[in-house]
Order: structure tokens, then C-alpha cells, then sequence
């Protein structure tokens, strides 16, 4: 079927255990989509013999398919029941500019913890990207947001003093900075330039956000700027890996 | 300065290095970004004393910090010589459907190593993708896609049989597969669906990238377009997370 750049002709049994280990990814991955789409009815995934006539391939691999999915946290293997989904990603917009609860509202409620509020002096690279002159105090803000009770991300936040002071006094806990901010600035936000990386969960980062240690977290940098180009909010957001994923349209530019 | 939301007054030990954690991880983060944008001459960090002014904060946090960069594998400590970058992710773009060589020209050469090409019969997730009839076979390709010799990401693509079996034809190994689907279909790419998350690497995708088991890889699902609309290459791409990062601009949208 697929030729493969082992050496051609003799299968070591090397050769048969990376073949199957990767044709098992091909298959986890098809299924890791339908499962965070929820695509299973009362989240069952098909039995395993469906699976092996589905991806055409022994069941040996779906087991490992399976076992791949479980260690990534989405599926729990019940004895005398089969396969459940157990974890659903919420999606994020890769493409309008919104806040959590705003992204998020179908989902259920965002709950913002705030674990520390104040002024600051901020280092250099802060005060050169939200514009302020250097040494002059920006307002910081810290924030661990959860979804239904679970926490989705640890949100660290620079604001610019004049729009970050009158922030301070309005309910954190129950909006996002962005509505906030733009009834304090009596104008919409413009752009946001974003960065987005994987890293690996430091442990205090890790514990913060209830995930294991070394946990795939999912970062975001934002600078977002008012409609009339001022930089006025610079965030580090940790997302967990497993709660959210990012989703957007490209599009080919001309030649 | 900071109002922090533990018990008011007393600071107990484990406070306090919570808060140092806390501090240290801000520190880091700005120091990150500034590793990645290679924004220190000749590689070189600030010695901890100017960083120790810089951020306003003690020795132990910075030193707290610096680690934490080290575990993601971005500086190095050498003694009697101090804190070295040893990283940098290349730049990929949020906003314009590329190419991974078309992406990173400036950076060096990808070169992609084919592990397995063929016709396979796929499932019904991907025929549905595809918009094929069931059980048609499709071309399956696996690659694995080095920046100036070093693993950048593992790309598993199935493509509709039309185009993608003149493609086994061509120099996969030194083209992106966009250009040549381009040249083969007589028409432009279009959009893309694309869907971003961060996940720990399995060992066999560890070992595969020779990154740690465990590794946070950013896993890209992206279904591309014709011009015309047609969906024509499925893409699951792993993405090493110490070697991408991914950026772009974010709009706000009306109210």
C-alpha cells in the first residue's frame, strides 16, 4: 500500500513496531478531531472492531491509537464499556480580536481569580511596547480564568497607568479587561499583534493551573492597541493544552 | 506595590515563594520574548546584577527566572562567562497561507525527509474532508521537515488521488507540496481551515523530532482549498514548540 524508506524488502522487527507506531498516529489523529468536536454520540467512541474495519488496520493498532489519546487526557478506557470521550477542547478564535468570556459565552461562564492587582515599574521592554515613558508605573494584573469551574489560563497583564488605574476599581472577577477597557477609553480596541507558542508548564505555572507538571500549555503574547493605534494592554497568557484550541481561516496570498 | 490576594499582613514562607515564583515567571516571560526575537547582541543576556536593576526585583527571582528559560531550553549558564541564548523559533505567519520553505527563505533551507508516500484507503473523516466518495483511495504522504539540518515538524498530508498522485512524482523532498500542487492543478490555493493546539509529544513523535518525550508541540490541522473551493490537502503537522513560533495580527470586530 504505502511504501515506506526502510530498507526495502526485509521487515526487522523494528521496522514492524514504527510502522505500526505510526500508523497509529494516523489514526489517533483523525480520532483525536472527532472527539474534541464532540462528534460521538453520548461520547462512546465505536467499538474497536469498528475502529480496525474503519482505519483498515489491526487492532493492535487501534489499541495504541487509543492508548495515544488516553495519555493526551481524552479518552478514559471503561472495562465492559469501551471507550469514552472525557475531554472537550473550547475553541478560540484565531481571527476577531475578543475576550474570553466574550470567545466563550456559549460555553458557560468565565470566573476570573485576580491573584494580584497594582502598580509596577515596569522593565524597559514593557514601557517600550505599551509607549510610556520609562520607569513610569504601569498597572498590573494578574488573573488565573476558568470556564464552568475549570481553569483555562493564567493571564498576566500590563496596562498602561491612566486606563489601568480606573480599571482597578471595576469587577475584574466578572468581565474582561477588553469591555472594560474600552468604556474607560470611551473607544473600541483596533489590533492585536499576537505571538502564539507551545511550551512546556513550568512547575508553579503547572500548579497554578491545576495540570500536571510539564503540562504542553498553549501561550499566548497580545498587544492590543485602541482603534486609534495606542498600545495600552501587553498580555502573557498560559493556556492549557487541553482546554483550548485556536481556530481560523488562511487565506493564499497573490503571487 | 502589588496587591497580591493572600491573607492580609502576614506573609508566611510559602507565601513568599509563591510570590517569588510569581515574579520570577513575569521576569522570564519578558526575557523570552526577547531571547526569541534574538534582541541580545552576540547571544549574550544582561549579567544578573543589570538584570537585577532592570526589573527592580531580587537576585534569587532573577536567578529564578533564568531557570526557568533553561528548562525550556532557550539559555544556557556558563560559569564565568553568564547567561548565553542558545535559541530562537523561527517566525511562522498566522495571516497568509505559506509554505513552510516559502515561510522561512530567509532563514535557510528546508529540507524535507520522506518518510512514506503511497495510496491508502482512508476513513471516513478524511474522505468526508476531502468531499471524496467513500473508501476512494487517497495519497498519503509523511514527511519530516528540517531547517538548516535541524527538525522543525512532522507532516502527515492525504491528498484527493487526482492531484496527489502526479505528486508522487515530483521532488517532494526539496518542495514545499503546496507549489507543486499549485503547478499540477492549474489554479491558485485558496483558503485554509486551520486549528492550532499545544500537546505533549508521544515518544514515538519525540523520538521522531529528536525532541524529549513529553515535549509541548504545537499541532496544526489544516485543511486546504483550491481556489475554486475544492478541499484538496489535509495536513497534520506537528510542530516542535522550541523551534516555531507563530504570529499575527488580531482585529477587533464591530460591536
Amino acid at each position: 500500500m504505502t511504501r515506506t524508506n526502510s530498507a526495502a524488502g526485509r521487515l526487522t522487527l523494528a521496522d514492524a513496531r514504527r510502522l505500526r507506531a505510526d500508523r497509529a498516529r494516523q489514526v489517533a489523529d483523525v480520532l483525536r478531531r472527532q472527539v474534541l468536536d464532540g462528534r460521538f454520540e453520548g461520547g462512546a467512541l465505536p467499538a474497536e472492531a469498528d475502529l480496525v474495519r474503519e482505519f483498515g488496520t489491526s487492532r493492535n493498532t487501534v489499541r495504541e491509537a487509543l492508548d495515544l489519546l488516553r495519555a493526551e487526557g481524552l479518552v478514559e478506557r471503561c472495562p465492559g464499556v469501551g471507550t469514552l470521550a472525557v475531554a472537550a477542547k473550547y475553541p478560540h478564535g484565531l481571527e476577531r480580536l475578543l475576550g474570553l468570556a466574550e470567545t466563550l459565552r456559549e460555553h458557560g461562564e468565565v470566573e476570573n481569580e485576580v491573584r494580584t492587582t497594582g502598580l509596577i515599574t515596569p522593565s524597559t521592554e514593557i514601557s517600550d511596547r505599551l509607549r510610556t515613558p520609562p520607569r513610569e508605573p504601569v498597572v498590573y494584573i494578574e488573573r488565573i480564568r476558568r470556564l464552568n469551574g475549570l481553569p483555562l489560563s493564567l493571564d498576566l497583564t500590563y496596562i498602561a497607568r491612566d486606563l489601568g488605574e480606573p480599571l482597578l476599581g471595576e469587577d475584574l472577577a466578572r468581565n474582561d479587561i477588553f469591555v472594560l477597557l474600552e468604556r474607560i477609553a470611551g473607544q473600541r480596541l483596533g489590533l492585536a499583534e499576537v505571538t502564539l507558542e507551545a511550551v512546556n508548564a513550568d512547575p508553579h505555572s503547572a500548579a497554578t493551573l491545576d495540570a500536571p507538571r510539564g503540562a504542553a500549555l498553549l501561550m499566548l503574547e497580545r498587544l492590543t492597541h485602541l482603534a486609534d493605534g495606542r498600545p495600552v494592554d501587553l498580555e502573557f497568557i498560559r493556556f492549557r493544552g487541553d482546554r483550548i484550541a485556536m481556530s481560523g481561516t488562511l487565506r493564499r496570498p497573490l503571487p
